[in-house]
């Protein structure tokens, strides 16, 4: 055996955390020696070097361990030490070294968890956070496509486990691969001797381990399932996901969407579980982007200082003017996020949002734009403030501008997400605060642009 | 019989809409005789007259109808003179003069029905929208409390139906209350002679079908349920709800919430989907309460106009200001709005919350301010602007005005949420835009005063 050769080799590598050299190394070895090595060398440091393995390799390396052997080393992989290898390692260098795991290694380590170690033991399991890996449980019943129904009913009762697992049962070839899923409500209607295979169900529904949780979120909904099976990318079953944590998912994806729309990075943990830097740190990158970008404003009230100078009445306004601009920038946004969240619109729809849009921007500035000029008149005749001879004028440059300004923000807040998703970027980035900014701005130019239209020969 | 003596008056008052009569002259009768007016009157204003009568006495009238004129019945109940009849009557008359229907007429009403009619005709059962009654699904199979297990599984075989609403099985009395659900796995598993009642399954959770949808999804989300049953107040199954359409509710309530946060009314129906004039209400109706709060901007602003005559750079900071705090505003109302939907934050964690946002509002202040303060020196070094002699105490003004403001956003965006629920409101009413007023507002005079304390003596 040629392991006792290289064996101080390999634990030098190890200790000094050189994986891809030990990733190269081994992968020169013959799957029966490497299982040899790994035989040989101490139990914490067995479970390092199958986790670099290429997965293929990996897998056959796991058939040649004797049983004593894969238990331990199942055992390695979920242990204290592989834990903090793992924590001390960049995410990129934990994607590429530690490929997915053999589906009969997967099954074995998540099937040897408690309730309690699953969660937190999902993530050495390599699949990407967020994604149909880190949902899984092994809590299901297989089937052999050759039992008949009343077999199958007796492998059921046999096999027993928790009657929540007995919904949907599962029929594996030999290999492990995934072949069909039948209800147990199916198999009891069956005659006695038909074979499970031939029992008329649903069409398989699975998905792949590395599925993101919005898509299996979205399975679970276009085909009204209480379960899926999770498989790898031979297919092989790897366990299932049900719908109670599915609700949970449709909970944190809503959270995502809303904290973004609210204007931050999604916080990704409770609210008063989260540490203050990391909400500081979610909350400030945001806000300081906006600022960056609200300090336009200043820049674009600089250029009209001399129009300020001569009409200060316009400044009094500025407030009002602008936040109605973001006030339906936000609407049209939030509007038009969740439209496409929901897939109720999309890209192809812009024409119609569009037109929509233009009609309520014009609509509801009219409209708030009317009632800014009432207050004008209204606050001229009463007598509470003055704003000399020209009021109307005044009142007629507010109700113009807040037309150009709420249309303006209805525009920029729907066709704004339909851009990111142009881009391929996520629309719910196009948060509130962020359309309100942009609208900012501009407000403030179509403002000053009215007020020198209406106002020139007379304030101006 | 008395039918025909006073059948004439009967039609009349259907002709007429006059419900209330018809209720009060109705409910005079014995429930017998009532049962002769019905068999006698034409089939279409059967149904209007057993809809008004209050449940007891519809239940009895129903009880003594010949078998052929219940099913007539039931059908006239979902019938196209029904339905315009309901669409004509305002919301508030159908609740108090349409009572729920009997436990017996709903469930032949939703098993009569096909998957398309279903949804319309749910509004007919007289539940209120949102709740319970209008999610569910006659689809479930009733056992007797005194079948053995092999008795149960006969009778699932026997009455088949399909496979999904097999899952879970409800337990009735003879009267047609719910007394216990099984998982088909639990009977699966059970000894063949066990009577189904002592099987041991989880405790019974079911809802009522007056419960608001809300509610029902945190019932499944807190007992991990495939299926919930619905009852009547008297304990009567009529139906189910399953975790698909739930997932539905989850998407819905989230919608809601999200809208409500965009600062507008919750559209109920698809964007593309909203009438205009719907989809205007809906957003009108938020944005001028916003505007009229708004407009106590131009107010402040004009109490500090003798300010800004004499300094009139501070005007060209004020869209800077006021949005700085808008955006740390919404920010935190999203997090606490969002929170205290999932019940990770609660009205007792106030202390806690006021404590970490008065941390998070100093802090982003402080850095925002010094940006802001960063910009003014920057600019002023560079030659791009002259802020004059005095740039050093503008710069600071800002930043302190920053602080303040942003603290303040923060504050009250987070504790906004809170005081809405304590007084039994909806806390997403507490919306990004409306934070932004509020802060818009409390900002100026914030940034006019730190600018008079700072100020004083050199540029006011």
């Amino acid at each position: 055996m040629l392991g006792n050769a290289i064996q101080p080799e390999l634990e030098e590598l190890i200790t000094q955390r050189r994986w891809e050299e030990l990733r190269a190394i081994a992968t020169d070895f013959h799957p029966a020696d490497l299982a040899e090595i790994i035989i040989d060398i101490p139990p914490e440091d067995e479970a390092v070097l199958f986790r670099v393995l290429p997965r293929r390799i990996a897998s056959e390396v796991f058939a040649h361990l004797p049983t004593e052997h894969r238990e331990g080393l199942v055992q390695s992989l979920t242990s204290e030490h592989m834990r903090s290898i793992l924590e001390q390692m960049t995410p990129d260098d934990r994607t590429h070294l530690f490929e997915e795991l053999p589906a009969e290694v997967t099954r074995s380590l998540l099937g040897s968890l408690s309730t309690e170690e699953l969660k937190q033991s999902r993530e050495l399991l390599g699949y990407p956070p967020q994604t149909a890996g880190r949902y899984m449980t092994p809590e299901y019943v297989a089937l052999r496509a050759d039992m008949t129904a009343a077999e199958a009913l007796e492998h059921v009762r046999r096999t027993g486990r928790k009657a929540e697992t007995l919904t949907v049962l599962y029929i594996l070839d030999p290999g492990g691969r995934l072949l069909e899923d039948l209800r147990l409500g199916s198999l009891v209607l069956a005659d006695a001797d038909t074979k499970v295979a031939d029992i008329d169900d649903r069409p398989l529904v699975a998905v792949h381990a590395t599925t993101d949780r919005e898509e299996v979120l979205k399975e679970f909904e276009k085909y009204d399932r209480f379960a899926l099976p999770v498989i790898d990318d031979q297919g092989h079953m790897l366990g299932i996901i049900t719908a109670d944590d599915i609700l949970d998912v449709a909970a944190a994806e809503a959270t995502e969407d809303i904290q973004k729309i609210g204007g931050m990075a999604a916080l990704d943990v409770p609210y008063l579980e989260a540490g203050f830097v990391r909400m500081i740190r979610k909350r400030g990158g945001w806000l300081s982007v906006l600022f960056l970008g609200e300090l336009l404003t200043a820049t674009a009230m600089g250029h009209f200082e001399h129009e300020l100078e001569r009409a200060l009445v316009l400044a009094v306004f500025i407030p009002l003017i602008i936040s109605s601009g973001g006030n339906t920038g936000s609407q049209a946004a939030t509007l038009v996020v969740r439209a496409l969240a929901l897939e109720q619109v999309r890209l192809g729809d812009w024409l119609r949002v569009l037109g929509r849009e233009l009609g309520s921007g014009v609509t509801l500035g009219g409209w708030l734009g009317f009632l800014g000029f009432l207050r004008v008149v209204l606050w001229q005749t009463l007598g509470i403030v003055d704003y000399g001879a020209h009021f109307l004028l005044i009142g007629l440059t507010i109700w113009v501008s807040l037309v150009g300004v709420v249309t303006f923000g209805t525009l920029a807040g729907s066709m704004l997400p339909l851009m990111l998703r142009r881009l391929g970027l996520d629309p719910a980035t196009s948060s509130a605060p962020f359309v309100a900014t942009l609208v900012d701005v501009t407000g403030l130019i179509i403002y000053f642009l009215a007020a020198a239209a209406l106002l020139r020969g007379t304030l101006l």
